[in-house]
């Protein structure tokens, strides 16, 4: 894994200028003494063997039992492990995984309920508290359909709930039923949570290897654990000096369609963690080329106030040939001689040349192939490079006050 | 359909110093005398009667002939029918329409070949040029496929091309092979021609109702014709106003996932008609509920450069009523009385009232239900509004210049 700098617009005299503050917002998060450092659990991540063992077999068990895992959670509780399982699965094969609980549209659930009734389900329900409303009314929906269809001591087998160790309502409810649980730890906040039961259990539950993810997550450890040289921190200081110079929004780009949901966790990451006290770069994304042939006019010439971080992937896992005879009509004989992954990785560097031209700073950066391994260490790359960011920032890279207000409204509303 | 500002935070006064620019720029859409003239054709759209039945005769025989239409094209070739059939469709139920040609992904398009190798398949292909390299990529590789594995006479049964009536590559190929064709209009550019065989083809071999969405589009030129109390230019001018205050990032907002395409269509339909000359609000969307568990936080405290349009959908098709016992350990007794459909809209009602008092203005637009007519209505006014608002940014609504920019790039880098 590699980052660039290269089209950035950052000299190395503006970087070595971080370096300072950079050192400061490492010896926080190491030495654990800087704002939320209650939640730095992730920085130097443990899974106990046993819970590991428990996970897996908790992921057979789902695998035996049932066609579809549901999967109740939102926020920090859904999108890791989306983001995850859309990296690694087949573009179009139906997955055995899929979500609720995430969104209040009674016409979601239904058609949920539609589509389960000729499978066999399970159930994983993640929430810390127990409490969060679209999680909670999920979960009472599909457990009362479970036990009409299933008796309640078989629904009893199906249902897994991943949750506070010891206290709340979903702790209180599994002991009363005898639910399987697994631990939301108390020092990894939501957005940090992927690499723990949250995310795991789940994604080990669409058959990916969890053993690999987590070697590629110890590496990046290990890899970025120096203040020097330290990507996550080149990273976090180039995205600071870019906002210092009016660049406010990041688009986070991709050119392969199974990224999209390692942005949408990365936009929970960045935008939760730094979009507080008034400040903050506003996280989008594009897929490319997609979004090329909508949003790239206005990233071409629109207001000059963006900059991207590109992820790059080298290789392809199937890649494409062509052949296109002299006298075809179709003016395709220029693709002759490359593959499609050259195809696309052109486009990729037109574009970061077009677009750095039209005064777009470019960061990119670079993982050899989209696999288990190389997913936890990109993960890993970006919290610790949010931390960092945060820090820099002058914020608490680790609380969110902001999500109560709309909850505060919401709750009067409806006379709770 | 409705238009409601009260929680824009702008006054009649400032809406009525709009009305000059309004009358200016409503004249120009009208007579025909402003910038991208050329481009008019969807404002008073008429299909004709012989070509809206040779499309749904084609639907037919696509739903006939084959399990899955793949549908190859890119940005406004693509984006409307997207937009329209996930709107429209069940959330879950596999579809049998899916899109090709929008990315470069060699994995994306080989999933594509494994996914459809157990299916019988019908193409449309949508290029005005023929010669945009995702789509024109996609369709030698899907007709080389589809000619080996039904042979070249039945491949030519089952291909339909949407391009220019009598010019360009794609012309030239489907007349060579005697594919049947449909036209892309000379005055509708791409983002705005989602109601013309580009968008209605595709839109119809999903089986949705292309008559009832038309009837929707007609009543929306009716009903926003005049001037005077037009919601849409009162969209137009809310959103220039709020940009001129500093609200440089507009979110649209829904709660519905089904949704989700709509946004991404939105996106182009502003972005490209506005994002130039170094101006234009950045487009940007979210899912609720869902994603105030993630971009929530940025948008009730972090830099205050935002302003929001919600979606607002009265009716569900399917409620869920709720019935809690008293002394269910769940918590959740306030939910008795009310549906799951209310609780959605008091979530929305309560983010509104959150996010205002945070400082981001809030424009609403209410429609009754999710259905093809209301669908019409919906994009029809969002077309007229974009091109009113992009006259009131003064600049040019309906070309992008700077699209080429990228391709100009590649096509070097490519040895074109």
């Amino acid at each position: 894994m590699k980052i660039n700098l290269k089209n950035s617009s950052i000299n190395s005299e503006e970087l070595e200028s971080c370096s300072r503050i950079i050192r400061v917002a490492h010896e926080k998060l190491h030495l654990k003494t800087g704002a939320g450092s209650d939640f730095l659990g992730w920085v130097n991540l443990k899974i106990e063997k046993s819970e590991l063992e428990k996970i897996k077999c908790a992921a057979k068990r789902i695998r035996e039992k049932s066609d579809i895992l549901i999967v109740i959670g939102i926020g920090g509780s859904y999108l890791g492990a989306r983001a995850v399982i859309d990296a690694l699965s087949h573009n179009f094969y139906p997955k055995n995984v899929i979500f609720a609980g995430n969104n209040l549209s009674p016409d979601y659930l239904n058609d949920l309920l539609d589509y389960v009734s000729t499978k066999s389900i399970t159930l994983n329900v993640i929430s810390k508290s127990g409490t969060t409303t679209e999680p909670a009314i999920a979960f009472k929906v599909l457990r009362d359909y479970m036990e009409k269809r299933y008796g309640k001591e078989e629904t009893k087998e199906r249902i897994f709930v991943t949750t506070d160790k010891e206290k709340g309502v979903l702790k209180e409810i599994s002991d009363q039923n005898g639910y399987e649980t697994f631990v939301v730890p108390d020092d990894v906040g939501g957005r940090y949570s992927v690499f723990t039961a949250v995310g795991l259990l789940p994604i080990a539950a669409a058959g990916i290897d969890i053993d690999k993810i987590l070697s590629g997550v110890y590496d990046a450890e290990e890899e970025f654990k120096e203040l020097e040289k330290n990507p996550c921190y080149e990273y976090a200081a180039a995205r600071n000096i870019l906002y210092s110079k009016g660049k406010k929004i990041e688009l986070l780009v991709n050119y392969e369609p199974k990224l999209h949901y390692i942005s949408e966790w990365w936009k929970q990451l960045f935008g939760e963690s730094e979009g507080k006290e008034g400040k903050g770069i506003f996280p989008a994304s594009v897929d490319n080329t997609t979004d090329l042939h909508s949003m790239g006019q206005y990233i071409q010439e629109g207001e000059r106030s963006l900059f991207e971080t590109v992820i790059n992937i080298r290789e392809a896992y199937r890649d494409i040939e062509f052949s296109v005879p002299e006298d075809s009509i179709d003016q395709l004989q220029y693709l002759n001689g490359q593959t499609m992954n050259e195809v696309n990785h052109k486009a990729m560097k037109g574009t970061v040349i077009a677009h750095t031209e039209g005064n777009v700073p470019n960061i990119m950066i670079e993982i050899d192939r989209l696999d288990e391994y190389n997913i936890g260490k990109l993960l890993y790359f970006f919290e610790k490079a949010c931390g960092i960011s945060g820090y820099l920032l002058d914020v608490n890279p680790f609380n969110q006050p902001g999500v109560e207000a709309y909850k505060k409204e919401m709750f009067r509303l409806l006379g709770k």
